[in-house]
Formats: C-alpha cells, sequence, structure tokens
C-alpha cells in the first residue's frame, strides 16, 4: 500500500498571491482547498478546482475558523454548534463549486488551529465529527496519525465517518507520538532526515523519534508543503519514494 | 392559478437580530434565506433551514455583493466571473446546509445591489445566469416582472434556466413597468392601495400605475416584507387574497 | 466620592441596530464606544460620538478582538504584538473621530473576549499595558476591581498608566471577588437585589457575595447595560443610588 | 522645485506578502500607507510606519472602499456620509498608530477605486473634502494633475484643503489630460519612455500626449510602483531624473 501525498492549495485571497499550485498540482494526490474563512475566495477556489481536475488529483475541503487576518492560525473558543455549522457551511461551499465542474469533494482536513484543536479536545472533535455525519453524504475525515489513532476510529466510526491518518515528513516527533514543538532544537527535519521519515513511514509504519525510539504510525498519506521551489522540488522526492 | 408569497429571511448576522423569521414562516410560501455575504451566518442559515422546514416553506438561495457593512445594497463593480463565482458559492453553500436537513434549494433570488444591478444592466443579468447554468442541476431564477419579461424568458431559455416573476404589492409602478422611485411621492403604497394591488395582480395580472394607466404583469410571485408586526398581519391578509 | 455609571454603546453595525442609545446616553456618565472590530462601523461611530458629545458623556474605546460574527465574545489566541497592534488601531480611530467633533476619548475599556482574556491572563494584561503606554497620551484603563487590584494598580503603574476599576451591579460575586460564573444559580440578581448590591458599592466600598460574606471592593464605576426599556429604567435608578 | 515620489505601501495583509517595501522606502519621498479596508492590517501598519520613520519618508493615510477581497478596486456606491465616515476612520487609525511612533500623517491619497470616483464624480470629490475638512488638523490631499486642477484647486481652497498634484510617469495621457485607458495599445510605457516622460513632468511641466500633443501639468508627485525588483530600480533612475 503507498502513501497519498496531501497538500494545502488556494489560499491566495484576492490580489494576495499564496503557494505555487500550479507547479505543485501535477505532483500530489490530494488537494486540501481553503473555503474562504481563513484563505481563498470563490474566483480562487474556482481556479484551484479547476487546476485539480485537468491534474485528476482528488479534492477535499480545508475549513477553517473564520479568521482571514489570522490565516486561521489562531485558536478560537467556538461552541460547537458554531463549528458544526462553520464546517458545514465552508463544506457546501466547495463541493456545490466542485459539483459545477463535474468533480467531487471526496475528503475534509481542518486547517490551521481548527485542527490543532481537532486533535488536542474532545469537545472540538465530536463537534467536526457532529459536522461530518450531518453531511448528506459524509466524505472521509483527515486526522493526524498518532497513539490515539484507535481511540479516534472508534469515535469516528460512532458517527459513521471514515478517517485517512496523515503524517508529516518533515517534523520530529517526540516520544508520545506528537510533533515535537517548533520551538524545540530539530523540530524541523532538514531535507535528508525527511527523506528517511518519508520512508520509514511509507514501507516500515513507524517513524524514530527524537529521542532516537522507535514509534508505530498506521498513516495513510503525508502532508506536503508548496510555497516555495524547494518545496515543489520536495514534494517530487517524496512523491517517487512513497510510490516507487 | 395563485401567487406565492416569497420574503427574504435569515438576515440576522452574528449577535444582531433582523427580521421576524418565527412570526412570517408560516404564512409565506417561499423562504429567501440569505447567504452570508450581505447578511446570515452558517448558524443563522442553519436555524432558518430548519424553521422553514418546520413549516414546509420552499426554500431559496438570496446571495448578494460581498458588503456586510452596506447590507448588500450598494452596486458593486463586480467582473462577470466574480458575480459568477460569489453566486455559486452562496447557492452552493445554502444548498449543502439544506440537504443536510433533508431539504432542497428549489430557486435563487439575487439581493439587494445584485438584484437591482441584474435587472438594469445587461453584462450583470448575462453573469448571473452563466452563474445559474454553471450550476450541476440548475433552480429556478426569480427576476422582476417588467415590460421586458419575454425577453428576459428568452435570455434565461438560452442558459437552460426557468424564470419566475415577482411584483410588489406595496410599491407604485410607473408607465414603463418600473417601480416608481422611493424618492417620489406616492412610491410606497398606503395599506389599502397595497391589497387592492395584490389583488390586481393575483386575478387580473394587471397593474394600475401612478399615472392611472394599466400595465398588464405576469407575475408567479409577490415580495412580502416581515421586519414588523405590520408587516406580519400584512403578509396574512395578502395570502388571502392571492391565494382565497 | 460617587460611582460613575458606565454603558457599552455604539454596537449597531451597518443594518443592524443593537441597544437603545438615544434612551440610555442622556442617563450615564461613561460611553464605551465600538471601534469596528467586534461591532460598530465608521458611521455608527460617528453617531455614538455626536450623541455623546450632545448629552455631555465622556467617551471611550472599547476596542475588541477581530471577531465580528462573535461580537468579541470569543477568546482568540493572539499574540501580544497583535493585541498591541489592535488596541492602538482602535483607540486612534475613534480618537481622531471624536477629534473631528472637538471631544477627546478619556479611556480605554476593552470588550467581551480582551476584557475577560485581561483579567485572567498575565500575557494578555501585559499586552493591553504596553498599548495604552505606546499610545501618545495614555487614556485611563478599565479593569474589573477584585482582591487583586493592588496588584493590577502596580502593574498599570509600571506603564504610566492610571485605572479605573469597575464592578457589576446586577452580578453575584464568589468569595473570591470573581463574578459567580452564568451558569450558577444566582449569578444574574434580580432587580432588588441589584439596588442592594449597587448602594453598597457606592456607600461602603463592598460587596455580599453569593456565600453571605462580605467583600471590600475598591470601585470607581458602575457597568451598567442599556438593551432594553427595562435596562434603561434601571440605569436611572441606578444613577439616583450611586450619585445621590 | 523637485518632484517627490510617492509609492503605495504598507499593502500585505495577515499571512499575506505584497510589494517590496524594505526595497523601496529608502528610495521614496512619500509612503502611502494602506489603512485596512482595502490592504494592510494594524500590525503591518505598525511596521510600515516604523519603516518610514527609519527612512525618513513622509508618511500619507492611503483610505479605500471597504472591500478587502476586491483590494479596493471595485467602485461602490456609497452615500456622501459613507464616504466621509470610512476615510475619517482611516485616516485617524494610522495617524493614532503613526503618533505612538513619534511621526506625523501629512497627507491623504485615497486608493484605487475611490481615487478614481473622486476624480471622476463631483459627489465623491465634494465627499472626500468634506472628510478632510472634518479633520482636526486636515493634512494635505493628493489628486491627479490634469486639465481640471484649477477647479479643484477652488474646491478644494473652500474647504481650507491644501492639494498635491501628482503624475504619472509611466502611463501614456491622451489630449484630454486623462490616463489613455489600459486596453488601449501604448498605454502603459516602456521603460525609455518613462524616462522621458519624468524628464518632461519634472522639468518642463509637461507631457507628451499619446497623439503627439504637448499638454502642460503642473505635478508635484510622481506615482510610482514598487512591486517587483525592476519597479525598485525604475524608482532609482526616476528620483535621479526628478530630484538631480
Amino acid at each position: 500500500m503507498t502513501l497519498t501525498l496531501n497538500c494545502d492549495l488556494g489560499e491566495s485571497f484576492g490580489s494576495w498571491v499564496m503557494g505555487m499550485d500550479e507547479a505543485v498540482m501535477p505532483h500530489i494526490d490530494l488537494a486540501n482547498i481553503a473555503c474562504g474563512f481563513h484563505a481563498g475566495d470563490p474566483l480562487v477556489m474556482q481556479r484551484t478546482l479547476a487546476l485539480a481536475k485537468q491534474h485528476c488529483v482528488r479534492v477535499g475541503a480545508h475549513p477553517g475558523y473564520d479568521d482571514l487576518a489570522g490565516f486561521g492560525r489562531r485558536s478560537m473558543h467556538c461552541q460547537p454548534e458554531e463549528i458544526i455549522a462553520l464546517m458545514l457551511y465552508q463544506i457546501s461551499a466547495l463541493e456545490g463549486m466542485a459539483k459545477a465542474q463535474g468533480i467531487s469533494v471526496d475528503y475534509v482536513k481542518p486547517h490551521g488551529a481548527l485542527y490543532n484543536d481537532m486533535m488536542a479536545k474532545d469537545e472540538v472533535r465530536q463537534a467536526v465529527l457532529q459536522a461530518m455525519a450531518a453531511h448528506h453524504n459524509p466524505p472521509i475525515l483527515i486526522m493526524q496519525a498518532t497513539p490515539d489513532a484507535d481511540q479516534h476510529r472508534c469515535e469516528a466510526e460512532a458517527f459513521g465517518i471514515r478517517l485517512w491518518f496523515e503524517a508529516f515528513a518533515d517534523r520530529a516527533y517526540s516520544d508520545d507520538g506528537r510533533l515535537l514543538a517548533r520551538s524545540k532544537p530539530g523540530a524541523v527535519l532538514d531535507h535528508r532526515q525527511m527523506l528517511v521519515q518519508a520512508e520509514q513511514l511509507a514501507h516500515q509504519g513507524r517513524v524514530t523519534t527524537a529521542s532516537g525510539n522507535t514509534l508505530a504510525l498506521q498513516v495513510d498519506t503525508l502532508c506536503v508543503h508548496g510555497d516555495n521551489p524547494q518545496g515543489v522540488k520536495a514534494i517530487q522526492e517524496l512523491r517517487r519514494i512513497v510510490q516507487g
């Protein structure tokens, strides 16, 4: 079984350009498309959908908190019903625009602080799952692969939701299976380490932690970044490794 | 054939309440639901959809310009592709949320300045029709009933779009079939005049203009307003007249 | 020494009306005016300033998090530099508009979640004080009167900032000097209890807690609410008590 | 008398970067700083002010329509009172933040569609002048140099407002003294033509129109663009020409 590569795309907004979507799209499997709350706008969404269609890349909704100025990276204390409504709204908006182009939205990956809150707080994860379950035809949900994966799968199954687990090739893991905080030395792997970790994740289903221990991680997809030419090149190398 | 009553609903936003949605909903046929650009938000949309479902009221999307501070009443010089994208986005967002509740979005009525621009400017009307046609399963479009109705129907048919024409019971018409500008004396009818005009529109398919002439108007639906207790009462009277 | 009454005003936005500003303004001493981030807009601010000027009410800036949909009531995890910048921006916007009408902005009271975070989190309070100190002519800052008042005054003095402490007449206090959580029974006082508590705060500098103990609270100003006719009437009664 | 160079800066927003502010600032005289409605945010404004201060560049407010998604480039049909309020708000916000850094806002240049509407529509220009006059200490206003300059100066004087007139070195002029529409061939000058036009404007107070005629234009400042390395290089050449 091979890993897919997923990448955040469609993050431009109005006159502001972000990311190298045209260079990245040919080399990924899953395009996480921003839905207008933390990034993206209707026109950007339409163009990003067309680009994904052209390269036969599967499309996922990438909903975030309603925080454009903060790029959805600031945790907001939302009520569960607010999270449910903002997720349904964003997923639906992208889905209708995708259907207009004859393609479907196959999965959902929450963005930034919403993703982190989903992983860290039970009540946010419950709200995310409720939002997914409220959908008339629930897509797959992407969560981070952690030692709690079995419990998360259980929780999702209770809502009838299928999960994909993702890992990060370029970030060091600590022994508890979480990412090492960016503030810690060695938190971001160098290029060589990243390729090694991708190889390990793809073919052995495990990762070597910052302290040198080995941790089993069942992973479906790798999160990759395409904001600069180095990132685009790395995506191509990662693809050869995980799908070679 | 009877006229339906359509009303703008779901125009609250965050902590701000607008309209008397709960009092109005039982007495109308079509709920034009704001989609978050000029009014409404995901939570308000969800609640308004639930209220419409409860009262078996048909739901329409009420998309507007991206202008919350101006309530979508300020004309904005948008490119056709911008209009297409913002309409598809808003219609889709409402539609997905409606599907989650097991109901459908049957029609679209542009809001405020977007509606006025659609009636006044060929390029905006073309963009609106393109947006409708881009939808995977185009809903009906509401336009204003004017002497240009045949031409508008023709234009819509070219895009495969079905139209409903609406009239206003509480506004005086000028001889050219347009609404008398609000700045003109007599532009807004009093209660008695409104009931007479509704009767005329519903049962004779015509209207008496401000200058006393008679004008034929083929009408499918009347636009009504429910912002205050008088409005809610008037809606009930209008319903007896047009559906009696 | 008498207590002043402060009230949140100018919370309408665009076409949405909130509060009974015209009825409230004649009966208060300090108008906390929203600055466009969580409520208010340039036109509303201008009108509220004119109303305050007409009634010789002192004006304060009421800055909030950048969260219109959540009315600034959702805590957002902002960096200190973000809090400093958003406070300076909002205070400055109101101040320039006030100067254009020949009046000054005399104090600042953070709104909603920003206020709560300021009281609860050291790093937010430091950022708020830094924002105040960065002002070319720092206004007074309103904080909640708690048993930590002396420490807060110390912190503020280090930044050269003068404080006013406020209390709430209509909310029960717990023994630690905090407000009893709204979810607790008896958290919101009835009308008679409110008048008694205002009397106690104004003339004895103390409050009887929910458990019946007595707590000393040095208070400069009472926060009052004018969203409905009962609130407006209560403000008039409170004024007689605290300034009688 | 030498011409100054003015440039739009501070147009980044949140996580989105626009412009090469650090490379441009050392080479210009006047920094038109976006104020958060069409571009910029409180943090970006603060940093741009600090950069201007560091390079002793004079600061102007660059207010725009409330249209982030459209970058203030879409004309919006605002009422005069709306324009007055949104200009005062934006100018004040920047001014207070500037004062916090010990610098002043010396002038105002409306942005994009607001600038174009000011030049094209009497009622918008009147509203802009009213906004300037409402300021407690009115800054200078930048308008485009056209054959109507005398009339515009007259209008401004009636409000007590001083004007600076600006010209564009890189755009062709038509015989009526307006810019040739971008859609017309030759509308945007090549590098050599731009330098010639700057020389002519700076030292002869005139411009050669697209049809070869000569037009007198009294100019105080040239508008320059620094979005790319070529632009930054051109600014340095232009400065030598107009201030050599």
